[in-house]
């Protein structure tokens, strides 16, 4: 692309740059909850507005597409014979914004305040998606053409465990093969430091109920003859971990391999320090797994994780009762080697065993992604490294996640792709917390990093191609 | 009493049951709900709509009196000099409705279906306390007096300990001075078993929460290198009974003194048997201290009971987060000889002795109720004996109760008074749970016991004060 062209997309960049937040704050006004089915309609007037958007930046074929669950958005532009093939991925759904009470400002309201853009969504992902949406909005407007052909993936459902993506995937193998998936949907640690993800967690989701007596009771009348199921339930969660901190399923750890040497000094070279994650966790000190920094534990090791209880009365005051029922919400985030269905089956067996004759369990699995890893060798890496040198200033260091974005997988199994995890986020952007932000310079330099990424993957094809020296 | 006047009292009674069941529908349209600050305006409607009440049927000074809480409502009646003073206690306040959802018909809607009426405090208080008021309203009704001098005191805050109360008794405990207490707010097994209530256990309520860093935290990247809360709190609350289901609290038994053979023997005879209490409680088992029958483990013995917890996500689905706090409500049910400060005190030393550096715990207490017994051989149990007898055709059991009302303890050693607790409401009226009933068969003889009561009591003062022979 002759430098030219590039500082006229970049002046385009530049003047638009109100008129891109407006569009991202209009996307993030929709309340795409999509783990509560009361927000089903506003899921689907999001996908509605956002494949809208896509039509007209210029992409072909955008529509919504629908599942058994929430809808897609999709979109393409294969008007570049002989050029590579690049499938972006995204997802429109975001996580719940409770506590509410804990947010600043309102979650589906959002603000600008100095160098960030507060909402729920803001990255995670809407924010970051659209980094790409822009990048190929640039190219189109001020070129009229993408330099590769792009398919657009947006799910609704990532947030839930993508569960009907994967037949979408299934289905549509052959029209969604590509050279090269884009993700951006991971995080960064510090501004001047750029990541590209090479590894994530499974992981497996759960819900486990403890049921007791037919109804509530007063507890006063009926305390210390029954086995109160909320007491119950702290009793099996307080079982399943080891004094030492390891998760206390039988089993579990059978497939866990332990890291080369190698490997761990790369993390330990290029990664973060104890101190910098507990900053960023805000912990006065760690916890976990003797023997492992706090990185290894948070990304090649496993972690059983108590995400919710509810159960009894838990308004003001006090109320006096035993309750009928308590539930948890637990997750296990999965180790390389973990296979979903296989944990679950322990976890499932271990609950049982568990379970006094006083209580009954039950359990539902809400989620099941396997983890995966990613071979940063592949030669499109390449690419990607110098349009985060074009981007960013620098190139980008790989690392490890501890989060879990069921498409990886799916896409590595069904087109034998690789997948570029280009997280633009902050680690401190307080994602599925209050007070989601994404830091705006970031936004801006990911809109340039992907336009350059666009540019640098269409010469790699003609470099394959011989026409090239 | 002549025959005549109690036929011409029956027939007041019958002839106003549909209005009596329309007031006391009033009456629980009132969502006085004392623990949820929220609904101070309505305990403020609730209690002048009460008070007009009591004025209208024909008791003096009725009123509406402030305090640090919730108001009391106050009545009076002082026209029968020479005769015995009678102090009726009741409470307007209720228990919240939760869960909602599992209402059959709206809590603060009446409705009578068949034998029942069901509303949020329609045994537990306004039902039973309404009685005494429907009693006195028809011996004004019918013969334009009472047999004895009464004083109501209808207070708004026994659901959350009483705290306001024991302030008013002791600036008033001249005015408030009266020969016998009455107290309806216990309950009997079945409609005809009448059981009069002569040990109440006390009751400790308290907040445990457990802090750990500083906000939400996104439970892939950082599950496994932070003590969660969540988990933090269900372990402390697992440590809280030994696996002999005894309190695990040191000390926690020093004071409580087992009981006599007879006691024990008397308990069985004329108590609950453990097949009943199961019942009772729709539960499949009992569970609880080894050597003590269930109608003990919930009586003389006392019962740590977690009656609510809260902390992460509640929702539909899942959401991925460590909680960056989390809440237990806890009752402790105390025994006779133990007492509420010194138990706090205990329990206190013990969760701090549990806490692990990596999180923080803070306790607020919500209340302290003093547990009491009643001397059943006081002269004036024979008044209460025969009002049973003329109201439910026998005599009531005296029973021991595993619940806690503040007042009890307060009237005893203030007033040196003794204390009837007649319990009209059914076992099964589900009260503190959804779907609370009142029995109105009983309702009826409830009224009759009170105004057999009046009666009596007017006549052993009579007797007492040597008028007659």
């Amino acid at each position: 692309m002759p430098v030219s062209s590039i500082l006229h997309s970049a002046g385009f960049v530049r003047a638009n740059i109100p008129r891109f937040l407006a569009e991202l704050g209009e996307f993030l006004r929709f309340r795409s909850i999509s783990s509560q089915s009361r927000f089903a309609v506003e899921m689907e007037s999001c996908a509605a507005w956002f494949a809208g958007h896509l039509r007209r930046i210029g992409m072909d074929n955008a529509s919504v597409v629908t599942t058994g669950g929430h809808p897609l958005v999709f979109a393409e532009w294969r008007n570049a014979p002989g050029r590579p093939t690049v499938l972006i991925y995204g997802h429109y759904d975001v996580q719940p914004p409770d506590p509410p009470g804990e947010w600043h400002t309102p979650p589906f309201e959002p603000v600008v305040r100095g160098d960030y853009l507060f909402a729920r969504g803001a990255t995670d992902d809407k924010g970051q998606l659209f980094t790409h949406v822009k990048a190929m909005e640039t190219w189109l407007a001020t070129t009229g053409t993408l330099p590769v052909n792009v398919i657009c993936l947006f799910e609704g459902e990532e947030e839930t465990g993508s569960k009907n993506l994967h037949r979408f995937l299934q289905e549509n193998r052959h029209r969604l093969k590509a050279d090269m998936a884009i993700v951006s949907d991971t995080l960064m640690p510090t501004p001047d430091r750029p990541t590209v993800t090479y590894a994530l967690r499974g992981v497996l989701g759960l819900e486990l109920e403890v049921a007791g007596q037919r109804n509530d009771l007063h507890s006063g009348h009926f305390g210390g003859m029954v086995h109160n199921p909320l007491q119950a339930l702290c009793e099996i969660i307080a079982k399943l971990h080891d004094p030492d901190m390891q998760i206390a399923v039988p089993d579990f750890y059978n497939r866990v391999k332990n890291l080369s040497i190698e490997e761990r000094h790369y993390m330990k070279e290029t990664g973060p320090g104890d101190a910098e994650l507990l900053e960023n966790a805000g912990a006065q000190r760690g916890w976990g797994e003797a023997g492992y920094t706090l990185y290894e534990r948070t990304t090649v090791r496993p972690a059983l994780i108590v995400t919710g209880i509810s159960g009894g009365y838990q308004g003001e005051g006090g109320k006096g009762v035993i309750p009928a029922s308590a539930r948890a919400k637990i997750e296990i985030r999965l180790a390389l080697q973990q296979d979903p269905r296989e944990i679950e089956r322990l976890f499932r067996l271990h609950i049982s065993r568990l379970t006094p004759p006083t209580i009954t369990t039950n359990i539902r699995t809400l989620s099941r992604v396997r983890p995966v890893t990613i071979d940063p060798a592949h030669p499109l890496f390449r690419a990607v490294e110098n349009a985060y040198l074009r981007g960013f200033g620098r190139k980008p260091a790989y690392w490890r996640s501890g989060g879990s974005i069921p498409v990886v997988a799916a896409l590595q199994e069904i087109g034998g792709m690789p997948v570029a995890l280009m997280g633009f986020g902050l680690a401190s952007a307080c994602i599925h917390a209050p007070n989601e932000s994404l830091y705006l310079p970031n936004f801006l330099r990911g809109i340039a990093t992907s336009f350059h990424l666009l540019d640098e993957l269409g010469r790699v094809h003609i470099l394959h191609g011989g026409n090239r020296p």
